[in-house]
């Protein structure tokens, strides 16, 4: 799937550092796969972005992971199992706030699908899906998305991954610009730490970019169009980092919080009605679902040697989003309602850097 | 509507010193309604029950409320905002583990049925589904639950409560008998405790009633019927403690708690395949969803009088456990499974107290 | 050092289907040690009870570890850190509320001798101090734990653990009679589990032995020797169970909080006033202190095997709270308050079980 | 207690678009006053800074109150508590990692000194200290910090707050420099909110102000001194958020969050070794301590309302920040030990903004 604008987007700033790797994507993480179905008709401006952990079976070989709630203002299911358990087994989804029951459905059928005895013999298996609410450009109350386009973003899933305004990215905004998917990835010496972002946050006159206050100019752009809408942040972002280095699941909610410094660094401060949700995983290793298979003798990353991957995860976040920024064109939808995309605002930034 | 058995239970044994409302049911605390949705179709043994908090809509004046996960093997949604917020905003709906998806939706559906502004003006809102798996005597792959079930559920609510194999309880299965729905209430001096159960855990070998270890006994019985089945625990029990005592979310956090107390006095470990979660609310006071609305000014109970309430808690849940055992009957569901009732495997506890 | 009373106890009951290890104590995990030093003068009535995790340093090998906090209304210290980092690095102490900062002080200074480069090159070092308020039985105001109390517990520390009225159990109360140290051990498959605990906790009405409810008798025994002491709990519990099995600090955590089982089962709601707080530890490895050492890579038990664990770490509680009220003795302190033994007051349990 | 330094440093820029107090000083929430003792000879360079949330007995009238562990490498005591009942009930005391022990002793002897009935008919209580590592500028080991200098800076507290190195900033490094107190304050709407930071964090790349990458200059100035010294993070930062609004505890632990926010935008990622502990209270209204006496209602902030304060929050911690790296002056201690104050370093920013 190609990048959805055919013009290249101006380089944006890297931030901090570390090098980023070959793609500057989390699928740099060896093993990790993206992809989208957009659904992008009138009103309906939404989709399904999922993130397939690696290239094996995620209820087989369960994957490490942890989640960090930074404000819970959301609806993203899934976490109280992570929680308890450190692993996923499934494929991660994400899409629009409406959508969660249907992707939420469809992952419990492609898990029979693949195994007839969950459910019977075997335990359920559970669900994994993020969201952030596209109300503004998409008509959520449609909820447009069925069973079929989670399938869909699984079948699309490889690691070119397409930013801005596509898959579940399509109707979101952020900083009262056109937001969505935004990915990136940091080498923290001897491991890859990748991030990707549905960016759904934020009001104008918070947005900093880099460490510069693009906020007042942006205000200023968007009341000359009469375009900026009124009232508090009611967004939403969710941020999943992936890394190789073998991290337990405890080290993987540490690298987890750090998402929120690098959400910090763009001008959030994690606002009421943003629901700011985190998973971190690692492709190091998995866990056997089958209690008789050997479980895995992994010599974790040293405590101390973690600061560089605390790094790398806050820098990906933050360039995550900054990608996401500079991908999204500008998108109409339900009611005339249209979010332009921030280079389109803002020209001069795509020279950055 | 009726209880689901003709011939009424022996009264089960009283648990603790203080003493039932006059329902010995949840709907005790005033305001509070149960409905059931069942169904009971060959292979499809499950159903949908829901909990009104109150007689308003708890969207616009909102719920306090708070979550006590005591194992995290599950799958139930909603809990991140209500860990963040304090507050409910949706009737409790209780199902089994492949129906919250659907059932979510329809949560989203009615919402949006009485405020067109949800997803639009006004932010979305957070469906709240607990689950448990009741795999063993229904076809949860057919994912029999839709929509309308949970409509049913709660056209049917009111404050007569059936128990036993009804609603979310039709599949549900305990300490290898039939479990299921079962409810309770305590006075604790000024205030009201009551507790609604979805019990669909333990082994055999565990079952203790009012600190007597049934569980040798049963084991015995079951094996006698060639009914045993081998295997971990792999269920789960939700709990609902309502009261009409004035507690802030932190309170009813550590009301929540205390059903764990209950919990464990039933044989319960909380074995690694159960999640076993807990949720407390008050109906004394509501929070406006209307920013503009004045907030309530309550005087919240001394923390130093909460002991009572705690003791109404665990002596609600565990009492209301033994109601789901002493009124389930016996259900025969896919693949020839049968949990039989545990009054009609020991006879001899119909008269226990 | 012998057991504290010349008279051994009446046999107690054993709880659970589980054997007991051969000291049916918390030292028959390998290589955990227990010590006491018990001050025992007129009003006071106090001391120091340590617990060596293993028979290394455990600065330089740091022991994997979880809390669980059931009821935080305590003092103890230490478990901000253990939450992050899910290690313990010195000694685990118990002693009275007023003595945490005299006996983190000594842990400081034990740290500071072994490695002259904690506060310099090095890090600082965590102390680990839990606590129950003595206060009925001993002076606490007198605070007369003194960092040399906690030296001579750790000189002292060996396998054989005394019980009762000794260390920091000496002033200890519980369900109105004499509290204390208790410990007790489990076998679980290839696996041990042991539980020491510090028992303050209780009211005399709702004391629970092995599902017998002894509370009713207990409370009119009391009552006629004037004995009870009126109004709310005001105690609390720690409980620290040991584990050679391999799990890593999330899986310490879950068995952390299965102590709740083993307490609830003994008739405690974890009242408001009781700071009820449980840790747990694996001996099967450590994490090296040294970043340059390599890390250990271990297969930790699978999910699914926890279940022996759990019942093992519930049962093994509740047997130390039984051993805790079977041993302690009768003890007089401070303004002629007296807590009578158990075993003194109600001698047709010496034949229990 | 005037200002450290005679000269006046130049202004600091202003974080953020809402306007400070008079003070610009987290005294600017009425009721506020803080105290400073400052050890300042040769080797030992340490100190004590206290807290008096309102002009009451805390004790008496329990100040609502909550906690956020943002890396939990740290030695703060009293938090286990806090979380439970959502109140603090002493002065808040910074000191430094070793001098934990003894800070709480003295707060344990103040209470008891103004209740005699606190662990004898009243319960104990809680003392709350925090704590960061100044053991590359003070002899840490040497335990300098005593109960007297607690009570000597509890009688030294006023409107008028010292900052840089005094108090317990008087040994703490941060970015390199010299760290220490900074304090701030904002107007949000009809509401105060100020900060007070304990700044001992961050290494010289970092170090970000108002969004300006400093951290390069200030490698390179380092550098040029041969004054740079290297190795990880080993710091940590304390940061205490006062508010006039009337936030429950639920509330309050969103507004100590939002610390994170703040800190992110200094640099910081919450490095592995830095204890990053925010502690957020109100003065709106008090906990009565006799549970006789009538709770307060009171009419909370709409949680849509709170944006405002949060930013009000992060902005404060930031500037908080700033003017402790601006009011610090170059200290040296133990062996030579010297950090510089960073205007000394970089004269240059002395005209900022």
């Amino acid at each position: 799937m190609p990048h959805e604008s055919s013009a290249a987007p101006g380089a944006p700033p890297h931030i901090g550092e570390l090098p980023a790797g070959a793609r500057n994507a989390i699928t740099d993480v060896p093993g990790v796969r993206v992809g989208h179905c957009t659904l992008a008709d009138g009103a309906v401006q939404t989709g399904v972005t999922v993130l397939l952990p690696n290239a094996g079976d995620p209820y087989l070989d369960k994957v490490p992971a942890a989640a960090a709630v930074l404000n819970g203002f959301g609806k993203s299911i899934g976490l109280v199992q992570v929680d308890e358990l450190g692993v996923l087994e499934t494929p991660i989804a994400l899409t629009n706030t409406f959508a969660v029951g249907a992707v939420a459905q469809a992952q419990i059928r492609q898990a029979i699908a693949a195994h007839a005895e969950i459910g019977r013999a075997w335990p359920t298996v559970n669900p994994l899906v993020f969201e952030c609410n596209d109300g503004y450009l998409n008509d959520i109350q449609a909820m447009a998305v069925g069973e079929t386009h989670y399938l869909q973003a699984c079948a699309a899933a490889g690691v070119e991954v397409a930013q801005g305004a596509v898959g579940a990215g399509r109707g979101m905004s952020a900083f009262g610009v056109k937001g969505g998917i935004g990915t990136a990835s940091r080498i923290a010496g001897a491991y890859r730490v990748g991030a990707l972002v549905l960016a759904n946050y934020g009001t104008p006159a918070m947005l900093t970019v880099a460490g510069n206050r693009i906020g007042p100019a942006l205000v200023q752009r968007l009341a000359a169009l009469a375009a900026a809408d009124a009232g508090p942040e009611k967004g939403s972002i969710i941020m999943i980092v992936a890394t190789d280095a073998p991290l337990d699941s405890r080290q993987l909610g540490r690298l987890a919080r750090r998402a929120g410094a690098g959400l910090a660094r763009t001008g959030s401060v994690y606002g009421h009605g943003s629901g700011d949700i985190a998973l971190a995983f690692s492709t190091a290793y998995t866990v056997p679902h089958d209690a008789a298979a050997p479980m895995p003798a992994v010599a974790m990353v040293h405590e101390t040697a973690l600061d560089p991957l605390f790094h790398a995860a806050a820098d990906s976040v933050e360039q995550a989003i900054v990608h996401a920024l500079w991908h999204a064109e500008t998108v109409s939808g339900r009611d005339g309602h249209c979010r332009r995309g921030l280079l389109a605002l803002m020209p001069e930034l795509n020279t950055a850097d």
